[in-house]
């Protein structure tokens, strides 16, 4: 299967819902992909054959839909899975990182203990739009002392230019839209 | 190894927060054993000889900590996982399941598409309680036609006999407290 074949499945598999949450947007439901589970094995196995090379230590997920693609790609590396929770969660000694939505902010967290000095630590959402989960994420990770590797996301709503705020890592991603009307 | 050997290795990645989220509640912390890729896999394996004679046809994992496992058993499975989330987040048509926490009701919810009517569905969740999100999330099964094999869980606390509450399905747990003060 080529990479053009593989974007073209997951997009069938990828579930369109116009003004979700709000007007205007296009919500990207990728529950109908994670239901086919042929695809979800070809999904995981282009982030794993793109990154493998970079040799992760570790897999960090985002909350919440960031843990499932993350917890397959931990399998696959055969390394330790990490969570990015939401704001007072995480029960242990943490470090937090803000970022600015819309109208509020909002914020992650990630256990100190998560990441160990030098750790190689690859990166792994659903969907990018704007950055400002990635990047918070990122920049946790970077004051415990870890090396990322890069960013892997199923879905990138490339109108956003949200790989513009990460330049400075390998963002990769499987499926990428060029506009809310594609 | 044997189960008790694996119950054993459980406890010890598992980490024990007292007073979180609240004074007197002792938290189970799975993000250590999440880390743990080898014990992982034999967590999984575990969960998955159990119930593989069931034959599920979807695995419904429960937001957020129940898709570490739900994803990884469903790839274990080679049959798709779904989400049961917290309310609002699901973005197309769905079934909606409230129950009661100590202070306030709060909810679950799945999309309709998510189980046809005779599937045969495996709950995941990383714990269980007092059983209220699995009764919920197994309510919601048996409203569109769903036929639960079982609920799988890493940890059960055992001591508040949530499983009193779910005696029509295989309730099965890898590791169980006795107390809070275990």
């Amino acid at each position: 299967m080529t990479d053009a074949d593989l974007e073209g499945r997951l997009k069938s598999a990828i579930r369109r819902i116009p003004d979700f949450p709000t007007k205007g947007i296009v919500f990207r439901d990728i529950t109908t992909l994670w239901k086919d589970n042929a695809l979800m094995r070809s999904a995981v196995e282009a982030l794993y054959e793109h990154f493998k090379d970079s040799k992760p230590h570790v897999i960090l997920g985002i909350e919440a839909r960031g843990f499932v693609f993350g917890a397959l790609l931990a399998q696959r590396f055969g390394v330790g899975f990490v969570p990015a929770r939401k704001l007072g969660k995480l029960p242990f000694d943490k470090v937090t990182e803000r970022y600015q939505l819309e109208y509020r902010t909002d914020g992650l967290e990630l256990h100190r203990d998560a990441i160990d000095k030098g750790d190689r630590v690859l990166i792994v959402d659903d969907l990018m739009a704007t950055a400002g989960t990635a990047l918070a994420a990122a920049k946790m990770v970077e004051t415990l002392g870890g090396v990322i590797v890069g960013l892997a996301v199923i879905v990138e709503l490339s109108f956003l230019h949200g790989r513009e705020k990460l330049k400075s890592f390998d963002v990769f991603s499987l499926v990428a839209y060029n506009s809310e009307a594609e």
